[in-house]
């Protein structure tokens, strides 16, 4: 980990903008900059107050780049804890290379992917879980997400680990004077306390961890198969369920996306929709390799949507479905519990006698069927589409979101957060069993050790290389 | 023109990176945030200084939406003369549009493509052609049209056109007052010295209209049509110039392009190459038609690049290659003036003795081939591609921009010019022909107006609008 050079990188996305914003940081910051900096006032950089804004010309020799706007932060009043300085200039991509290259020709290094977020670590600005909790906030794309990593980034979850690591230091500590004055037989920890706290860490470990199945659900999305052929208005339910939520954001910049994406924000809630084909009855093999996929992809999935089209739905003499019963059943044989959702779509193409037909033969057929839910829906006039947005967050577990509950979902968390909990235990058996202090003491610290990995006490350079070449660079 | 609400807008690139700056303007920036940013030093946003930056949280009720650095400008001491505050947030898609949502609930406005220049311009912080040059700035993908826009932008051209237009406007109201005495016959202005700044202003016009032939090439990339077929190595060759220039940002977060494009820059020169087929004789009617679309292409190019494939080039018994030939001189009686390059490409298949004897067929070939240049070349190995740039750059008239001469590059200028000209030229056969000062008055006025209209002293909203909606949202 070298810290005593100077780094930049563009902090901003890339591609043309009105503005983009360069950031260097390192003891030199200042120091590589002012001379590139022409002020408008004649204002010498290096003299200038700390969180102040300077409009000038960034100048190669007599040739002017860009005239910018610079911010000047004096460490360790910074976001890396070191001198940073930040130019915003215009937002051509030409501008851009043009002064980082500058940059890099008079002294500073182009930054690796998180480099900035990693100075501010070990510096002490923030502890690794929070460094951790940056990347996620920026990779936030729904509200639940959001709120998970802002309550990471601003310590709730850090803060309730150390707490419980620092009561666990001192009944360490007092153990391990006990083993000093072994000849004594004296206890400076008070076992019964000792218990108590053991039985308070081992409930928060157990909150935290089975808060993972909910938080790595929340910050990924939920995952959902919707089975149906292509022509029975997948895309076009897709695109319904989309536009509820960009109906909102339409007018703002940047927020049109191309073309319909699996992952739909409903009621802050991210689903991720997993496509599959149907599961007809067939002797083809081929086809018969395609059920199989779709069967492992409902396996992957939390709720399932068997979507079929209202004008293909045609019961027979007896009144049934046999084809679509068949199907729904075979769901229902391989995944018992899974949440089933037959969304019946294309309503608009009949008029109300049909419809009153179709109702019918549903409830008919539906009797036969378990735990299934029914919904009639157009995609297309929009007739039924809230409705399946709330039947979709019932399936999801938002209390511990809406208690504002800390919420674990960072799987590197989760497993040393089990590594800490199966230490605890051993700490636990040790108390029933009358350990001696010093076999104890051993558990003890490797739990301590657990606790430290998650907030970065305990660390080491293979570690933060992985943690921080997820992050974009310029962060 | 509506300059009394307070626009908001995204001014950094959409998508999601390290930060994002959003950009709140006009009289109720200030109070518009204050309220929803709380400093982590308990400052209030209304107190603090110009040109500062404060680190707190921007909240909306009790829910924290992010972390975020705020700068404050107040105006006129900003871009836009108006109260500005940046928003410097984490540069999630999901934190951008929430933020912006809330600012727009709390009384601000979604900002048109271009607003804050169009204010900036509106409140007297820069001229018209300095506010198109903004625009220009962004767009800029290489260091001629970068140095040309930021010219114009530092008032380099508009300079120029006011000094002539207060010159003129002297004048123009010096004959307008001998009007008052025409009783009296007298002549305050001197048709001495109003002819020579006639003369000079004629040639200042001149120079600027014979400008734009360089300017809109140097704005828009050289014209290169390719000439050959697919076969030939055009897209390696392509790859081959571009990865010149790539190499040297090629560790730059943001400067990869996913796939090759036509526009490569050649020693700070665009280059805007335009693929085509062959032009081989045929009876094929479909054929035929192909070959009228390469002519088309041709013509609209300012150099031509034939391409051939060395392991292709295969000589009949005379030495001679008419394929070749044939192809070569229908280009060049179609367009006799258009400097043409004939690359000979995968030198690297040949031995070096069949490239000697490449060269001896090339010179009895090309003996019959007038104003063509040969260039051996192999895109693979990078042989003669340096040698092919030199070639191209050779082209380009640099004259003008070495010289750092003011250049036009904006049509609406150009053609403001030549009006301009053509009013003057009038008042020079005014002159000539002892016009009467009242006549020669509406001339005057008529250029003063076309002077007017580039610097935009003379404007309507429509031309505004046609101006700013070319902008990005968020400038």
């Amino acid at each position: 980990m070298i810290l005593n050079d100077t780094i930049v990188a563009l902090a901003t996305p890339s591609g043309a903008g009105a503005i983009a914003v360069i950031r260097v940081s390192g003891p030199q910051a200042i120091e590589i900059v002012a001379p590139l900096f022409i002020s408008k006032t004649n204002k010498n950089l290096r003299e200038q107050a700390t969180h102040t804004l300077h409009l000038g010309n960034i100048v190669d020799g007599a040739r002017i780049i860009d005239e910018v706007l610079v911010s000047i932060f004096h460490g360790p009043k910074s976001y890396t804890g070191e001198h940073t300085i930040e130019i915003s200039c215009h937002g051509s991509q030409f501008i851009q290379q043009e002064i980082i290259q500058l940059l890099i020709r008079k002294g500073s290094r182009s930054a690796e992917a998180g480099e900035f977020t990693l100075r501010a670590f070990l510096n002490g600005k923030m502890d690794l879980s929070q460094a951790e909790a940056v990347a996620d906030l920026i990779s936030s794309e729904n509200a639940a997400s959001h709120q998970i990593a802002m309550q990471q980034m601003r310590g709730g979850f850090s803060n309730e680990i150390q707490k419980l690591r620092q009561e666990l230091l001192n009944f360490a500590s007092l153990i391990e004077l006990e083993l000093d004055f072994a000849e004594e037989d004296v206890e400076f920890a008070n076992r019964d306390e000792f218990q108590k706290l053991v039985t308070r860490i081992q409930q928060v470990l157990k909150k935290l961890i089975d808060s993972f199945a909910v938080g790595n659900v929340l910050k990924n999305g939920i995952p959902v198969a919707i089975v149906g052929e292509p022509n029975v208005g997948k895309s076009t339910l897709l695109n319904a369920l989309l536009n509820e939520e960009r109906a909102i954001v339409s007018d703002i910049a940047g927020t049109t996306r191309d073309s319909i994406e699996d992952e739909i924000s409903i009621g802050g809630i991210g689903f991720r929709f997993i496509d599959t084909a149907g599961i007809r009855e067939t002797q083809d093999v081929i086809e018969g390799l395609g059920i199989k996929k779709t069967f492992e992809k409902i396996s992957q999935a939390q709720v399932v949507i068997y979507l079929i089209s209202a004008d293909k739905f045609n019961p027979d003499a007896s009144g049934q479905n046999s084809e679509f019963q068949v199907e729904i059943a075979k769901i229902r044989n391989q995944f018992p519990q899974k949440p089933l959702l037959v969304i019946i779509n294309k309503v608009d193409t009949l008029d109300s006698a049909a419809q009153e037909k179709l109702k019918k033969d549903l409830e008919n057929i539906s009797s036969g069927v378990e735990s299934a839910q029914y919904l009639f829906l157009s995609a297309k006039t929009g007739l039924g589409v809230e409705e399946m947005q709330q039947k979709l967050l019932q399936f999801v577990n938002t209390g511990e979101l809406r208690n504002n509950n800390t919420i674990v979902t960072n799987s590197r968390h989760y497993n040393a957060l089990l590594s800490a909990l199966e230490e605890i235990n051993k700490v636990q058996q040790g108390l029933n069993d009358n350990l001696s202090g010093d076999l104890m003491a051993i558990d003890i610290r490797q739990a301590l050790y657990h606790f430290g990995e998650i907030t970065g006490e305990i660390t080491n350079d293979d570690l933060l290389g992985n943690i921080f070449a997820n992050f974009c660079i310029g962060k």
